[in-house]
């Protein structure tokens, strides 16, 4: 049966890989939306291409354009009330959200409630709003299917297993660019080096994320929420070759990983076609060309990130969308080279010490404190 | 509820893990019958820890020593018309079955005719007789759980996936004792360097099996009939730190393993528990600590007996039973030092290829075909 995609963030790199995906099953998918935040160009050209109903785009010079340019009949939408129309309508079946950042949180919330299945490659939404969001998609009974690598690995070796059988959630990191670069370097790294992952091509902010291992740590938080484990039963270990891409360590002492080379495609796939499995062409793994695997534990005095993250979940309340807020921040000065890289985790640190934690939430509350957060650190030098 | 299992070949490597297991779990299962072959004072001790209904042995002198010995009301029963008396009674849940080479196969089928759960350690059954065994695990509808690792790995990956999805399964092998040892080298290897397993403790046979890469050949054979995927999916990579224990590739090319440390003790107790999990002390992997996970090619030069295993699954018919009664005499002179390690592989493949194979063999022909060629084997002398 064909189902309707409403595709939120379609210009990144995980809309763009989705698209690839869909455009190899026309017979399973169809998009119905599209929305696209800045690159209204890449926008315009996949509207043409994938012909939605709809579109939401972030500017009335970009509504402007896409009235003009878009096949005629296309339905043009403004910002945030745009993305929460869509998820919510009838010619939609699977919203995937590869929006980057806090601005996952509504829209996601707003397509849990309308009961569509969701593809979750917005980790920060869970990382701000797990508390608010798991009891959603229990009431709702909606399938909530992780797009991040580890994730999707961690729910691929979870199938067919009886609940609470699990002992420990093993998330793999490659470690990033600066795995093997002493302390005394990091401050002077460029932004170019810090862009460079070894392993995987993704957007600006997770790549920068990596480097600084915040990704693996917003990860541990984001499995947290997914899967049910305490944080003190989730491990982070460093696999600089991407292949094993999670692991789940069962009761009996039995370790089940997800495997493949580091492609995007395989994991969107999967959740577009969860439960079952679809063929791909996507590269295999040859395990005798593989060379090595190693493993190694990550360094969390060079990288605080990791830890601040565990700290983070450890408080709980509004501390995650603290960290959050402060990290996106950070990261977007590192991105305009206005503060370098060790001032990332400082800058984050600093917003968590400050800040007086709130147990329990509502969303309202945390949406303040992601603003608050944000005008407090863009109010602040830097030293 | 409490699981009453008869343990075939409990004085073995298998039978006496099955115990360890199972002394640790004395609310779910209790051992009602055990059986072993030639190690009478082992078998007694265990007679007398676990206190069985009934116990089988080989000779008369067994019995007439059981019945002195053992707790009285001990039923003492003789060969293998006990072992089919025994799988089939009332009292009998789960039959595991770990006896050594084509021994296994009557009383597999009876316990299958008499819809048992199945741990079936015994390889050999399914080598020669899949064809015949299949069918009636589906006819009969009984779990046949695998015990060998790699078996046990394949099956936990498949758990929560559906049918057909697989495009390969990849059967790690850890390149046993000889790994690495020039061919020039390999007719001179002695029992003891031959019976030394770089990382599996495991009994005489299946151990000279691993070092001339039939073991290897034999699984490939097990898993063809256990998963329904025809040989050429079927794959071998060598992975000398045995922590691996063997993955499937799906359609989609996501791959997924099951790893552990190098204990039978998880597969067993995975098969008894299963579908569940239960909590256990066994030492866990510490992948930081691991150092380096590698994979090769098997050489299949320096280990014939692996691609005649495929040759005999290709060729199907009676040739697995030729190949695998020949392998089994073979190795009892190796094991005797009446022959040279690359003398194994050299009648083995004499065997297969003095035999006219027969398509669609019935038990009877399959039962024949092993005592043939076994006396064959005997009536010739190895140059």
């Amino acid at each position: 049966m064909l189902k309707n995609i409403a595709l939120l963030g379609s210009t990144g790199s995980i809309g763009t890989q989705t698209l690839d995906v869909v455009a190899g099953f026309p017979k399973d998918f169809r998009i119905t939306y599209l929305t696209g935040h800045t690159n209204t160009t890449l926008l315009l050209e996949q509207v043409r291409r994938f012909r939605p109903r709809g579109v939401v785009v972030f500017s009335d010079a970009a509504v402007k354009e896409m009235k003009k340019n878009a096949p005629p009949g296309t339905e043009v939408l403004l910002g945030e009330q745009g993305l929460l129309d869509i998820v919510q309508r009838q010619d939609v079946d699977i919203v995937v959200s590869s929006l980057v950042g806090f601005a996952g949180l509504r829209p996601t919330i707003a397509a849990i409630t309308a009961k569509k299945k969701i593809a979750l490659a917005n980790k920060e939404t869970l990382v701000v709003a797990g508390e608010i969001i798991m009891p959603l998609v229990d009431k709702h009974h909606v399938d909530l299917l992780p797009v991040d690598s580890e994730h999707s690995a961690i729910f691929q070796c979870l199938a067919g297993e009886l609940p609470n059988k699990v002992d420990k959630l093993i998330l793999t990191a490659s470690g990033g660019p600066f795995r093997t670069k002493p302390m005394a370097e990091l401050q002077q790294v460029t932004l170019e080096q810090a862009l460079k992952h070894p392993n995987w091509s993704m957007g600006n902010k997770i790549t920068i994320d990596s480097a600084t291992l915040m990704n693996k740590g917003l990860e541990v938080i984001e499995a947290h929420w997914l899967f049910g484990v305490p944080p003190e039963r989730i491990e982070v270990v460093v696999h600089p070759q991407s292949i094993i891409h999670s692991m789940v360590e069962f009761v009996d002492g039995s370790v089940k990983a997800q495997l493949g080379i580091p492609d995007m495609k395989i994991p969107i796939q999967y959740a577009l076609t969860y439960p079952s499995r679809s063929p791909s062409r996507f590269p295999r793994v040859h395990f005798p060309s593989l060379g090595e695997m190693t493993f190694f534990e990550p360094d969390r005095e060079r990288f605080p990130c990791l830890q601040l993250a565990f700290d983070a979940i450890k408080e709980g309340g509004t501390m995650p969308a603290v960290m959050n807020a402060a990290n996106e921040v950070a990261v977007a000065q590192f991105l305009q080279q206005k503060i370098g890289f060790l001032d990332i985790p400082r800058m984050v640190r600093s917003a968590m010490e400050q800040h007086s934690n709130l147990a329990n939430p509502s969303l309202e509350e945390i949406v303040t404190t992601d603003s608050e957060t944000r005008a407090l650190l863009q109010s602040q030098k830097v030293s």
